[in-house]
């Protein structure tokens, strides 16, 4: 057999330390020629968010979600040991530290890999979420193409 | 090789917004024509619980999970942005607006289309749930019986 | 094909109710004869960590992480109902009442199975968790090894 391995990845959580591990795996299997895919779905599309605010016309829920969401990689929570939003900084404060790639850094570097990144149409959708709010070079898919991806994959996580 | 493909996902959690993808991931996967099986565990044992209270033999501890927990599918919380509740109502109120399914019809169109809901025998054991207390139509296994099903397939997801 | 099926874990979580899973999970492939691994990441490390204090040189911030993070499998909260500790008191007196194996005990088993348990060296640099701090006979690598595990597996999860 002489296929590529694949490796696909739902990011579900809207955890920094979460897209964190997700995109750690996914640039190491994407550097060991596995075809990646990352499916972002739920609060995991806030991964692909802009960072600045993006002016398109929304209903009043669409606007109170998008508000409540944090903005792009950069702003997002830790899953454990958040402390209003103390434990994101000690961990970025770590990472430069140690000279470890914060999680923007990574997601451009599975974009350079070819990683492939998908963001679930039914979320955006649900959430209100627009193309022109979302970062360049994603594809826009559901639950079908994951599927699709997924049954021949090699390793499949939910994160 | 003509054997179905398979898809087989523990559901642990017992989020509203992890259960729904749970179940849009199975319900998706059966479409596709895979075997399909939801093997739910710990709090993902509340999303088969029935909505109504059952008068069944409990001992004091059993009593006090049996009242913390969310009883059914439409009373589970959000994993993010729950805000005491107020965030499954907003997530319920746009899902009506973009007619998607609530929870409770995805759990039924599974069981429509033939996926196999499993309740963990163990965690029944160890929360004092009862078959009485769970909707129908489920089936009862532990651990091998998962391996069994995981083993083989081809999509296998924690969640 | 006579190769042994594998199951490959990461355990990402530092909650007790999920590592639980993970262990149960784990314990049950190996006696089905699997080729089993926990790969043990971020807050899933926690589980190795040494019930007692051990005196090594830390930074500032590495200290604060060791403070705030529970020390061993016993001591971790759960990822529901925690009720501020209490809902671990609960759950390991039901525990004890129907003759589950507390964490520390599925632990043990694990490496009595054989199932390899594995450190990640990334996130120990991160945290400063340095080997004196973690239980002994682990394997110490990064996700490179995982990876290698991962991609001949039949059940990956993340956990």
């Amino acid at each position: 057999m002489t296929a590529k391995k694949k490796t696909t990845i739902i990011l579900f959580s809207g955890d920094y330390d979460k897209a964190m591990a997700a995109f750690i795996i996914a640039n190491g299997a994407a550097a060991y020629d596995h075809e990646v895919t990352i499916f972002s779905t739920f609060w995991g599309l806030n991964a692909f968010r802009k960072d600045q605010h993006v002016p398109v016309k929304k209903g009043f829920l669409e606007k109170m979600f998008a508000k409540m969401m944090p903005r792009g990689a950069d702003n997002m929570g830790l899953s454990n040991m958040n402390f209003a939003g103390m434990g994101p900084k000690m961990i970025k404060h770590v990472m430069k530290k140690h000279n470890a790639m914060p999680l923007p850094d990574l997601v451009e570097m599975a974009q350079e890999q070819g990683v492939k990144l998908v963001a679930c149409t039914m979320t955006m959708d649900l959430l209100g979420l627009q193309k022109e709010e979302l970062i360049d070079g994603l594809e826009y898919a559901g639950v079908a193409a994951y599927l699709a991806d997924a049954e021949e994959g090699n390793v499949n996580l939910f994160i």
